[in-house]
């Protein structure tokens, strides 16, 4: 008698555990896909395909300070890829201390490979156009391109690493700087327990974070949250609220008045939240947009049950072996902290 | 008879190389250990051995910007791993974007536990002491000793990683979180083809490299840059300079007006130099030297091989994986820009 209520209990599961899984992927939940090459074709661009060699470059100038003006500022600094890949900070801080003159929030750059289109007004098509921006903004890193240009060209082993990535020829530009940061963002994909749940293993996720994901779609996150990056597309969230007014400071989000889906993956890790970094807790979060973007109140019940699933969203990060940085030379330009 | 020259002149370098070793270690030089026992008896603080748990922790502390007031400035900041172990500045630009008032270069971490004592005017006699003076300096990490603890213990990894490294009573103070952080900076030694050469590899230096060796020692450098660190002694380098007068700024240097001897390890990835920051160029800073130290003005040639000895304390850097940081939780205090 035990036995048989066991295997039916099992049964029941593991019917469940199908069936909920087919109700995410109609709800256009998608997971990282967990076979490489599937992976790739998903995350590369094919204006610049990845290699190891481009990767490993990109990963320098991710993390070289030199790029900013001061010498003190790299991409990481904002975008610290320890911290779930923000600051943690309401507003970034950058060059002299300023802070982002719209006192919009850091958005990850783990996973940002999913997002339609970057930056919180959707400006940049893609990662690649998306990183030329912070270096060349005063309040970020404050460079001109001439700049970064420079300081890449005055170091001998960063024109090998060009050469040997991009062939004998290639002309070191700015475009081509940020173009190989972009293509280092793409590779900072995180899959996690959900990942694997949707992929197959019907074990990934426990009860409670199955009940968590059902909260979750049932309650109609999944209309804005969806895709790969659950997040990352324009024209669904209007940032002044669609049933309750937000506060949005000075920031006015694109033409529309809209601002691009954040991400949720790693949301556990990227405190303060929205894209004025106003609320720093994850619950408060969760029920604040309830009232604004769906026009519910959520329960208590609820609120936590959805926490519970956004905790199965924290990825396994890619192990960084943190870049050894080539020597300046006479001809890199001195920092100036001005 | 081509031969018999070719034989001769083996031998001859045969002998040199062992004669110009002995030379360097009777001049007071000595290379970092090649055996691991006996280099973690010359790194190790017998008040708190290093352990693999203890180091992983440091590590992460020495990586986690929310330890400042800002949130936004870790030791990596001023002492970047990825930069020769400092940041690159004349002088070292903290909370606020305050620039160091003393105006004084941030010495690199690299080998630092080979200094006798640390800080330019030796206030604190190791690592450890010295790792609390940035974390409370206003112009560096602005943060209180109440400040850093509160952030530590706010996350419950952070604490099951002091449990796990120190015993499961610990207490988790500011004393220790800096001990923490100097057992780390312990173990950042990058030995090099210099102390390969010292160690017993003959061939290690090149024809080049060892004549630079042998015109350091006979210019008389190694009178101040000996040891481990090939620096690293107080009461040895009076800051206005013996020979001729130096422009220190507003430094005072100690009480008898000394500022102690920098290490030359890893020098070429640690411009700008002197402890006012002041000179870019390697071969400058070389006979400037020469003049303020020594009253020697050392002729082009010597200068050049110099360079080129220097260029042999390049080290093999420990591979840093990237520390991946715990997540704040609602207890963490938030960042404070001002």
């Amino acid at each position: 008698m035990k036995n048989i209520l066991i295997a039916t209990l099992a049964t029941t599961t593991l019917l469940m555990s199908a069936s909920l899984k087919d109700e995410a992927r109609n709800a256009g939940l998608l997971p990282i896909p967990n076979n490489k090459a599937e992976l790739m074709k998903l995350i590369d661009n094919p204006r610049n395909p990845i290699t190891d060699a481009k990767a490993e470059l990109g990963k320098k100038l991710y993390f070289d300070p030199r790029l900013s003006k001061s010498g003190l500022i790299s991409c990481n600094f904002c975008h610290n890829l320890g911290e779930g890949g923000d600051d943690g900070v309401e507003a970034a801080v950058g060059h002299k201390w300023t802070a982002n003159p719209n006192h919009v929030n850091s958005p990850t750059v783990y996973n940002a490979v999913f997002n339609d289109i970057q930056f919180w007004d959707g400006r940049a098509k893609d990662l690649e156009e998306q990183a030329q921006g912070p270096m060349l903004a005063h309040p970020e890193m404050a460079a001109t391109s001439e700049h970064v240009e420079k300081v890449v060209k005055s170091m001998p082993e960063y024109e090998a690493e060009f050469k040997a990535a991009y062939g004998k020829d290639v002309k070191i530009t700015f475009a081509l700087i940020a173009d190989t940061i972009g293509l280092y963002e793409r590779i900072l994909v995180t899959p996690s327990a959900y990942d694997d749940f949707l992929n197959g293993d019907k074990n990934a996720l426990n009860a409670k974070e199955k009940e968590g994901l059902k909260t979750f779609i049932d309650a109609g996150c999944v209309t804005c949250h969806t895709g790969y990056g659950l997040g990352g597309a324009m024209n669904m969230f209007n940032i002044t609220g669609t049933y309750k007014h937000m506060d949005v400071g000075g920031f006015k989000g694109d033409k529309n008045g809209m601002v691009r889906v954040p991400t949720l993956r790693n949301i556990t890790q990227t405190a303060p939240y929205f894209h004025n970094g106003k609320i720093w807790s994850l619950s408060e979060a969760i029920k604040e947009m309830g009232k604004i973007q769906l026009g519910a109140n959520l329960s208590d019940k609820d609120v936590a049950s959805i926490e519970v699933f956004l905790k199965a969203l924290e990825g396994r990060k890619p192990e960084v072996i943190y870049p050894m940085l080539p020597a300046s030379t006479e001809k890199t330009p001195r920092p100036d902290m001005n």
